[in-house]
């Protein structure tokens, strides 16, 4: 059995936007009970991030260390056409990845206590962000 | 046809442990065929790592990268409630990841001849963890 | 309903080979109009790389971050049988990940426009890689 469902988000600049609610809503519509969902951005330059729901200083200092990783602007970058922040976010992406997977039990998500599921803008600028989400058990 | 089993490790501090036997018999018990396994930590300080089985050194060479990567005690960070290694374990846990899939065929985990499964903790203090193994085909 | 088919390519040492057009083709002939497709190598030194289509110069980019972040012959490493490029390519396939899952709808895969699928060889000599793609739906 298969569900899927396109989420469709407005993000306001380089942060995270919580989507846990919206992941277990898809779940919750498919009536699957035992399988797993999968959550996938059709963007290069966002990610989605699994971590500590509780302190927003975590998804701060992820922040200062993909900064560090990827700073915006490097002057070894020669793919800046859209920008200081147009290589990073394809940079940050591959290491935070597209895609999340998460199992399904009891006819929810089967995440731990502290984990949430997170749409990360890696663009200083707000913009349209497609989620393409699958339920299949 | 789907097939979940909880699996739960008692880890030993910051290094790897071999978990691949127990997936494995989490695929043979399943009875599927054809699919994928899929993996998934259910906690945010600790990752899975699917890597080189051979040389013990490869791990600790992925610990010294790490460590570059996300210090423990960096002055830039501002989550350190649970000590110097808690925001760097969230880091980790974001860079290598909390699930794995791994395609299923003729009745077994279908991993190359060099690769094995890891649960790698990021604390230093000894930790139960909860790992959900999902067999879909 | 599981349609899994084993793809072979001959990588011409480190750099992306766009493999899209294959991983297509798997699923066109699977005949799965909705689920997922999962790629994965059966191998600890090359990736699987979700990104950027349209300008090389981002694949440059991202060889460039990576050469940071895990550099050729570093002095700390303790793994280094195979040569300076032995070590870095254990740690890019843990950073840059060994699979990939990809949504299926309407009998196709649903990148997003600039999305493109590539195996990432990081070992400098030319080797065989063993893809196994798992389509599910």
């Amino acid at each position: 059995m298969v569900h899927q469902q396109l989420l469709s988000f407005i993000t306001q600049g380089r942060k995270t936007h919580d989507i846990t609610d919206q992941v277990r809503e898809v779940v919750s519509q498919s009536g699957i009970q035992m399988g797993m969902a999968h959550i996938f951005v059709q963007h290069t330059s966002c990610s989605l991030l699994l971590t500590e729901n509780a302190d927003p200083d975590v998804h701060r200092d992820l922040e200062t260390l993909f900064g560090r990783i990827a700073p915006d602007g490097d002057s070894a970058y020669r793919h800046d056409m859209e920008g200081p922040d147009d290589m990073p976010a394809h940079a940050r992406s591959v290491l935070a990845g597209s895609s999340l997977s998460i199992p399904v039990g009891g006819g929810r998500l089967l995440l731990g206590v502290w984990q949430g599921v997170y749409l990360w803008e890696h663009r200083h600028r707000s913009h349209q962000r497609r989620v393409m989400v699958t339920v299949m058990g």
